[in-house]
């Protein structure tokens, strides 16, 4: 069995949607970030960056007690080569998905994430910082579209954790402010995907504890982006 | 042979580095950052995000022609799986070493490069940005202390690509106006892969191209930072 520390973010269903494409059955751990679940002593012992989400997997092959994996894009492989799914093992096949899987990691992730701070989160509104990372963001889309007018029907030969790893983000697109009518080989994709019945068991894990309004209390943004996100107390020694 | 499309910045040193470690031997293609060449369309066939670092293996495994991988990580792991060197095969060693590169990859590298813009090289001066990324910058040095104390020489296990990719973010610590006597385990780690004789020849690669004060001009800061850099001219079906 493999257990999810899991929170309804892009991060954390890309771990959700690949469990339910691998049909691997998994008991869901909540980390509620809001209330600073992510900083308990526990739960960095699984992900000592605090950051969700993680998993363990209480069946390894190496039948040597749990392994805990962090970083979803660690977990997306990890999950893959213990399946043999939605990664080749030729190194050429092998290599064309991972480096779209790096390419959602170090870019359409993080700059995805600072346009969602800067443009949704941020108390100050900057025109600058806002206007960087919307040009990243058309940038980075751009490329995507490309790479989809390209290949066709998926990032890099047949379905796999690429795929996965870059739905949940395009998935932002409309609360970030964009149209994918702008990148139509994207649109097309992601219409396909969404369509996948196991996508979309995955992506229904956590739904319950979506926000209606995407606000964040005081204590939220203190846990997300304050003092406490920063480590700062967790330095001091406080919990 | 391997050629190697290179500049002198963390990630093309990754690259380079993992080259002189692995004693591959490769030919350098120099990509000048500042005059736009990583927009030039040969190079765009080899790396579609116009970013560097780039490789093609001209001896695959497959010997199918010429293999290209962009993505410092995926190179890292590409190189890694062709040699049998600084990535296990056992699934808890990879992991250990895969989620440190990943966090890596979506972590330090991309919050480092935020950092940086904000405090060295963006012309409006934003404290609410350069605050954000310093408190996110400081939070992920202090969990890859924690990780060296609890692992002592090396990021996860034996030294690996893990600590490759790491290496030549943390070398930026002095120019972003960070010590490590902060972090004493990172400033432990640091000494000791700065001693290695090839981390050393990896990191002479492209030294004669570093400006000597760092700074752009305004030809540099279009390609880099600009337009350029944002894709809108190439959108517009400019070169």
């Amino acid at each position: 069995m493999i257990e999810l520390f899991h929170a309804p973010t892009p991060n954390g269903w890309k771990v959700s949607i690949m469990l339910a494409e691998c049909e691997l059955p998994f008991t869901l751990r909540r980390v509620k970030l809001n209330e600073g679940d992510q900083f308990r002593p526990e739960f960095l012992e699984i992900s000592p960056n605090n950051r969700i989400p993680a998993i363990v997997d209480h069946e390894p092959q190496d039948t040597a007690g749990p392994l805990p994996v962090f970083e979803s894009g660690a977990i997306l492989t990890y999950l893959a080569e213990k399946t043999g799914r939605f990664l080749p093992s030729a190194p050429r096949a092998r290599t064309a998905v991972n480096q779209w899987l790096m390419w959602q990691m170090s870019g359409l992730g993080p700059m995805l994430g600072q346009h969602g701070h800067f443009k949704l989160y941020a108390k100050e509104k900057l025109p600058y910082a806002i206007e960087r990372y919307a040009a990243e963001a058309k940038r980075l889309y751009a490329v995507l579209d490309a790479q989809l007018e390209r290949t066709g029907d998926c990032i890099a030969g047949d379905y796999s954790i690429a795929d996965i790893a870059c739905f949940p983000w395009v998935m932002t697109h409309k609360a970030q402010g964009f149209t994918l009518d702008d990148w139509p080989h994207v649109r097309r994709w992601y219409a396909a995907l969404r369509a996948r019945t196991r996508l979309q068991e995955g992506l229904a894990v956590g739904r319950d504890e979506v926000s209606p309004t995407g606000q964040f209390d005081d204590r939220a943004r203190h846990n997300l982006f304050g003092a406490a996100a920063a480590g700062v107390e967790r330095r001091k020694g406080q919990p």
